[in-house]
């Protein structure tokens, strides 16, 4: 019991584990990724999946079909950790830290595609500073930004196609438009499909708009990707005149994607394993030996459940800090230096994830 | 820059560290462990410092003064960090889950002085079951309820005190009943330093009154504890009637702590380096290098600044989950696996945290 990252659990029947444990059930996890391609397949798009909710190598060859060509990473950890895992074709969705090009020019000689993001002139301008050895360009997405109000430049910015014009053909040799990356996290505020659909709608027509007129300017753009679980669990049919989707919540899915129409109850694949420890008769609770740093607290002040829900017991209520399918994947993930993945009730792979940044 | 674990970091000036980056001022640490042993000495208390916000052993033998005796732990992985650490005198606050009985029998085998805790028959009675080899007790603290509402008897409850008697009287030679033990984690709902000492005073009444009880009715408790870093920072008099006080969190302090008044902004240790990497004019916002994934979402809901604020610059807000010190330092150091300490502007010491449970 000493230790969550033994592989001796392998083969443990799961009411054996150490608790509070992070669990992924494997038949829905294998479900979730064929559903996403099948989706894919049948809009003629191509799947780059995000792996930043789980962050290993396992879900990100499960997700990509076992190619291990074609994915998104959150951080240079990421890029770093699935480099060396065999993957390529991977696009670091972060506009470039002037202090991390070191890293970047790495992975970039290292990979056949090592491709990052630029929404400023100022990002731009650090690539072209910096070129790669003879024989490779900086490959680089433009980021808009169609309303999610993070990073990106607007599309309706006098500046976008400027921007796409100096990274397509300012300097050919040294750096090369992929193409347009725009993400609709703002998906995430909305209370039903429509209006997840209707933002999926905007952003395919921002993103695509944008692309027309580049074309219109002369200016090539082969790609074009929007991302974000809950537009790409029910796409629009739009989304087809794009190349590329880029999900990835959806490998696990959590109580957050159910409340958002996402998914199914049955379709969540990540539990925390918790036992009862004690019984408070005079308050009629129950204390668990899981708190928030087995859960997260995020979601804690969406839905009925909160930060999470007690399976099987919808009238139990997580209290205090003391809770578990979870309301944040992707937060609850990232507590867990060990995630235990079962099939038949019993443990058949030890998924570890990387941390850091 | 590719591991931030990597010691090569030590001497180097804060301002080149990787980012997001979590730093601790060693002279602000050394202070804040300084004033809480002073606050006990004065009272003629044993401070026994929780460990659970920085998980270290440097944090640990700060706080203890060097002596790396009379610490608490929150889960049995700090409890085997710390004694494989060299310290002793350490106290499992939370009621010993049954199938974890074996682990505290090893540490309680190993160590002079491992104690736990029990609130529940339920709970003594999984100990005499599981007697330790003769010469070794299990060392037990009665964990009281005394409004805080988690873990704990009701001291009013008729049947705390038959169970303080089971403890101390009912098999002497397998168990010996060490003190009481209560935890005012209520105080972090006050508003102010007048409604926390409020909770101080009625805590420590409510355990004398039981520790009076038990002395009338024959039953021996040597010690007698209460803790919280609010209610230890600004101590009322009554708690010198006590024997030991347990707060944790004060060797960091943190936003949260300022706002509840158990500290001013300057004895706050922690805080989470970031860079700007990208400003976006048209609404006003710059994007960091640091999410919640280095902060954690914990007082997102409290105070103006929500989970941090921007040191020097009160007229920046973090929004969205972009954000810098800390609302809740335990949080935020779960989402580091290493904090840079250092003096003068340089690092000087890395602090590995346990993690786990």
């Amino acid at each position: 019991m000493d230790g969550h990252t033994d592989s001796s659990w392998l083969g443990a029947p799961l009411e054996q584990l150490p608790t509070p444990a992070l669990t992924l059930d494997l038949a829905t996890l294998r479900g979730n990724a064929e559903r996403m391609r099948e989706r894919c397949r049948a809009l003629g798009l191509r799947l780059r999946p995000h792996v930043k909710t789980h962050k290993t190598l396992e879900g990100a060859a499960l997700a990509t079909g076992g190619t291990r060509r074609g994915i998104v990473v959150s951080t240079l950890a990421e890029a770093r950790f699935f480099a060396a895992g065999g993957f390529d074709d991977i696009l670091y969705a972060f506009p470039v830290p002037r202090w991390r090009l070191a890293e970047c020019s790495e992975l970039a000689q290292r990979l056949q595609q090592f491709q990052v993001l630029v929404d400023s002139p100022q990002g731009l301008e650090l690539l072209l500073q910096n070129p790669l050895p003879a024989g490779k360009r900086w490959l680089v997405w433009l980021k808009l930004d169609c309303g999610n109000g993070r990073a990106g430049i607007r599309p309706s910015d006098p500046e976008a196609l400027a921007l796409a014009r100096a990274i397509a053909q300012g300097s050919p040799e040294l750096v090369a438009l992929v193409g347009v990356y725009a993400h609709c996290g703002n998906t995430y505020g909305c209370r039903d499909i429509p209006a997840i659909q209707a933002i999926a709608r905007d952003t395919t027509a921002a993103v695509l708009e944008f692309v027309t007129a580049l074309r219109q300017a002369g200016i090539a753009c082969p790609q074009a990707t929007i991302g974000s679980t809950p537009s790409c669990s029910h796409p629009v049919p739009e989304m087809s005149q794009l190349t590329e989707v880029h999900p990835g919540n959806y490998l696990f899915y959590d109580l957050q994607q159910t409340q958002l129409g996402s998914c199914r109850p049955e379709e969540v694949a990540i539990r925390v394993l918790t036992r009862v420890i004690g019984h408070y008769r005079h308050r009629g609770q129950l204390l668990l030996d899981c708190g928030w740093s087995g859960l997260s607290l995020h979601g804690r002040d969406q839905g009925p459940a909160g930060c999470a829900a007690i399976e099987g017991h919808p009238q139990l209520r997580p209290v205090s800090q003391l809770s578990v399918p979870l309301s944040q994947a992707c937060a609850t993930a990232a507590m867990h230096p060990v995630y235990f993945v079962h099939a038949a009730g019993k443990v058949v792979e030890l998924w570890r994830p990387v941390r850091g940044w």
